[in-house]
Order: structure tokens, then C-alpha cells, then sequence
């Protein structure tokens, strides 16, 4: 790979317990804001400093398709990945909504969707017209998925440059979580049919059919667990490695990433194959319904923020969950303390 | 009463239904974002509209003493109240943080602080110095517990006459998880040792003693479960009834009431027990560390929206849910439809 993954900083953990001193001095009952003070010391702890900022939050949202549809595993037909593109162009989606709610940076990135889109909003780094087929043969070559991370990397770099302090990672691929099923049964060694969902919305006999088809193509395929270049090059997909290398790039620059729902995981542990300390970034903003996605949380050893019964990827659950992150900053910068407003302490 | 509580507007269910048809149509897998389409839907019933806007926010702070406290059932000394008020009148504490984050308006009441407090920014509304001992006395009154009702009722109107959407209710009183927990125990007839709290954090050995004192003072006030005057004369506290009346006032004005913690999910019990239709109005949005918070949640038949291990009070818990309760709303207002974005729908 082009990009070196090595270079990922270590927690400041001497930071982290000065916060936490810092917390326990603030005009509140000691705890009493729960899981935001542990988020104001993670954050601390990534950003090594004192008053640590989210502000703006940057989001990549990476697009692309993926071949395993014409297998018919899938709710809505392939045509909809280009369609919703335009969409979050047009600033439809519920990503845009949520985005514009957080006041955030927003790019759509084209790496891989099966149709071309002009628009002057869209960044295009298409590698190609979506991954092949995987039940049938290699979603795409090793080549084609160290791309699909270096393009995921720079993108981050590129929205950090723009003043991104946090990462939210988003996707859009008809067929994706098939994708990400089969990458989790491979990382996990759990029975796909414990990982796999409805997706997007089908039936109790699709979702077997579904269990079946990512079976066999793990078989035909036959991925290395321990290897994610070769996953992603057998089994895809082209934004699933877009989204771990944004998150290297997050973690290398020291920016902490709001993880989304099953995709974002699926990519989480991926890009945590690739270099483990990028988990020390990471945040998991909820618990997805989605089936595989306790497992894969688990598997980063991450505990959801929300549980709001959502599933529907584009990054919505970590747009949603970012003010509370916010919240936990805005405490440990704005609120006095005990001296500063002479308040008694406890008896 | 001097205030009519028999007003309280039915909810709108053929909204309920539209918004429900509408949401379908928008561009994502029907039910993909869960708890915010539940949402999105009890708004559009709360305020009879296709596209219910909960911005801005409006959060009343009422702050009281507790004659209990001589009784040493508290961690911080009594005047801490009153530098709390001071706090957030210098805009110091958590609530001033969150309030600002969300653009709230933010009024601080005084119903019965034990001391005189000056400043421009205080609503000055006291009833008395704090409550009496309710272990020796009564608490207060008839007539103050109906006047602080009726404070609390017209300080809502108030807000919501300045433009407020919504409604958080918070408060300050040292001693008032202990009034809380007596008057949950009166209402659910539960064992008072299952419902009481550390509060703001006393020891094991103090929990103990706080149970007995609770028990023994039900025991000599003997208050009527089935009329809430009688219980917050009997038990207080002023803060409490005052909160009880602003959500009468906002579900008489069609706006949803945002209920945080224990302390404030009691005066929603109070409220319910002086109006059932109140119910209809209340989003619980954050399940709290006390252990009565759960039981008192069940009563109102109410789910939280957030689990993050908060036990601050002040209305905090809302404050930090409101951006989840907005993001329903925009969901509603911004996103595109299949058919406005062109996007096919399900094969």
C-alpha cells in the first residue's frame, strides 16, 4: 500500500487523568453526567488536550455498487445506489438532514457506483463500475483495494485540512450489508446466519436465500481472516475500504471517529486489521438493529452511545449521536467549578 | 385551584396517521430510523401539525429548599441551593452549558430558596424559606402547595408566550431526591428501600438512614396517595409542585414537555394524578442512574429516549436529549420523498 499505516499516535493518557481530576471539580455531583464525562476523557485522551473540540465534524459519505445484487439479496434494485447519490447531491437524504442539524462539513465520494453521475458538488474517484460479483468471482483485485483505502485516507486527509476535529464515515451501496455480512463471518467465525439482517427490508425467505448465497461465496472464495486486503478484494466492497482508510487517516491525525451502524463497524474492524491502535479513536455512536453489528461492536470492544433502533447507514447514526460527543466537550470548557462559583463541596 | 386544569387538548390521531403514511414515503427503508419516526409521529399528534417544529426550546429552572435536610439526608449542605442558583444565574452550571448548546430559552425561578438572592436575571417567586421538616411537620400548606402549582403553570405560559416550542423542566434543591423518593413510594406503593437513591452521592450507612427517615415520615404524615395537594403539602417539595404545573400548562398549549430525570419524572406523576390527559404530552427522555427513575418512568407508561448513566438533574438529561428529538423533526421537514428525489422504491 501506498499509505503507511504505522504512524498512529498513541492515547495521551496523562491527559486523560488530568481531566478527570479536572471533571470531579466541576459544580456537579461527582458522576452524575455518566457516560459524557467518559467521553470528555476519551476525547481528551485522542486529541491530547485539556479542552478538546469536535467542531465542525466532517463527514465522507463513500458511494459504490456491488455486483453480489444480481444475486437478488437485496430489497431495491442496484439502480438506487446512482439515484440516492443524487439525492445527497440534491441534499435530500437524511445525511444531509443530519448534517446540516451538526453544522458539518459534508462529501459525497463516488468510489465505485455502476453508472456515471455528473455533478459539481460530487467527488469523483470511481476505481470501478462496482465490484463484480463475489458468489461468481473476486469482488475486485488487491489493486483495486489498497485504491479504495489510499482514496479513503485522503479524503480524510483532505476534509481534516478543511477543519474537520471529528469523523463521521458514511456509505451508500445497494447490496453492501451482504457484503459486510460475509467479511464479519470470515473476521468473527460466527454462523452468518446469526450476523445477517433484513438490510434494507426482505422477507423471512429472501433472508434465508440471502444466509445461502454468503455461505457459498465464503466457500468459493475462501479468504484469509487474518489478511483484509485480500477480504476486501474477494468480497468488497469499494466503499466498505474507502471508510477504513478514512479512519486511518482519522486516527493518524489524531481526530476521534463517530462510528455508524453495521457497514461502518464492518469497515471499523477492517481498518483495525489493518493497524489495531485505530481502535483508540474510535467512538460507536449506537447500537444498530441490525443483527451483526452487537457482534462487531463486541469485536472492537466498544460500547454504543445510542439505542434508538435505527439501520440506516449513510452515517444518520452518528449525525444523530454527535451532539451528545459535543455535549461532553462543551461541559468540560464551560462549566465552573466549585472554587469559580463558590460552591460549597460536599460535607 | 385557581387555575383550570380540565383544558388539556386530545391528541391529534388522524395526524398521527398522515405523518405516519408521509414518513413511509421518504427516502429510506421504511422504519430505518426507529425511535425518531415514533417520535416524529407522537410530535405531529402532540401539536395537531403535518410538520410539528420543537425549536425553540424553552427550560424553567425551579429552585427550593427542604426542611428534611436538617435531617442530614444529604451529601451537600443545604445552602449549596442557593450558590446554585447563583451559578446559573452566572451561567456556570451544566444546565446553563446544555441550554446554551441547544439555543434554549432558560428562565431560573425562585419557589422557596432559604435565603434572599438578587439578581436581575432571577424570577423571584418565592412561596417561603424552604419547606418545613416534613419528618415533624408538614411540608407546607394547601394553599402554597396549590400557589406553587399555579406559579409553575403561569412561568410556562410565560415562556411559551416568548416563543418556546417545547418544554424542559428542571430544578435545584438540596433534599429533593428525598421528598421525590417519598412521594414515588406513596404513589406506586412500592418498599421505599427500592426506589431511594445515593442522591448526589451518600455513602451506604447514609442511604440506610435516608430509607428510615423516609419511611418514618410517610408514616406520620400519612399522606392520601390519590391527591396530590395533600402529598406535596405533607412532603413538598415547592420546586416539585412547580414543575407539575408548568407541565400542565404546556400540554394545555399543545407543547411536548421533555421530562428528565427522577426528580422531574415525579412532578409528572403529580402532574398525571391532577390530570391524566397530561401523559399524552411527555417524552421521557433519559433513563437516570436513581433507581425510583425506572419505576416512576413505568407509571407514566413512557420509554427513555437516552441511557448515558446521568443523575445530575437541573433538566440536563432533556437538554442533552433535545438534539434527538429536533433531528425527528427535520427528518420530517427536509428530507426528500421517493418521488420528489426520483428514487425507485422497493422491487
Amino acid at each position: 500500500m501506498r499509505v503507511q499505516f504505522d504512524s498512529i499516535p498513541k492515547l495521551n493518557k496523562e491527559m486523560g487523568l488530568l481531566v478527570t481530576e479536572y471533571i470531579n471539580t466541576l459544580t456537579k455531583p461527582v458522576g452524575s453526567l455518566g457516560r459524557l464525562e467518559e467521553l470528555a476523557i476519551s476525547l481528551a485522551e485522542m486529541k491530547g488536550e485539556a479542552f478538546p473540540n469536535v467542531t465542525k465534524p466532517g463527514v465522507l459519505v463513500f458511494a459504490a455498487d456491488h455486483g453480489i445484487t444480481a444475486e437478488g439479496v437485496s430489497a431495491y434494485p442496484q439502480e438506487v445506489t446512482k439515484q440516492m447519490v443524487q439525492n445527497f447531491l440534491q441534499g435530500g437524504a437524511a445525511i444531509n438532514v443530519f448534517s446540516r442539524e451538526i453544522g458539518a462539513l459534508l462529501e459525497i465520494i463516488d468510489i465505485g457506483v455502476a453508472g456515471d453521475i455528473e455533478h459539481e458538488r460530487l467527488i469523483d474517484k470511481k476505481i470501478r463500475y462496482g465490484t463484480a460479483n463475489f458468489y461468481k468471482e473476486d469482488a475486485m483485485t488487491s489493486e483495486e483495494a489498497e485504491s479504495a483505502i489510499n482514496i479513503g485516507y485522503d479524503q480524510a486527509v483532505e476534509i481534516i485540512n478543511k477543519g474537520a476535529e471529528c469523523l463521521i464515515l458514511g456509505e451508500m451501496g445497494i447490496g453492501n450489508t451482504t457484503a459486510s455480512s460475509a467479511i464479519l463471518a470470515v473476521l468473527s467465525n460466527k454462523d452468518v446466519s446469526t450476523l445477517v439482517g433484513k438490510g434494507t427490508g426482505i422477507s423471512d425467505e429472501q433472508l434465508q436465500y440471502k444466509v445461502n448465497i454468503i455461505k457459498e461465496s465464503i466457500e468459493k472464495r475462501n479468504p484469509n481472516p487474518l489478511d483484509p486486503i485480500d477480504m476486501i478484494a474477494k468480497m468488497g466492497g469499494l466503499e466498505i475500504a474507502g471508510m477504513a482508510g478514512a479512519m486511518l487517516a482519522a486516527a493518524t491525525y489524531r481526530k476521534p471517529i463517530l462510528v455508524d451502524g453495521f457497514i461502518c463497524t464492518v469497515a471499523a474492524l477492517l481498518a483495525k486489521s489493518i493497524s489495531s491502535t485505530v481502535v483508540d479513536y474510535m467512538i460507536v455512536t449506537h447500537r444498530s438493529v441490525e443483527p451483526g453489528h452487537q457482534v462487531a461492536s463486541s469485536l472492537l470492544g466498544k460500547k454504543p452511545i445510542l439505542d434508538l433502533g435505527l439501520r440506516l447507514g449513510e452515517g444518520t447514526g452518528a449525525a444523530i449521536a454527535y451532539p451528545i460527543v459535543k455535549s461532553a466537550t462543551l461541559m468540560l470548557k464551560e462549566m465552573a467549578t466549585f472554587q469559580s462559583a463558590g460552591v460549597s463541596n460536599k460535607n
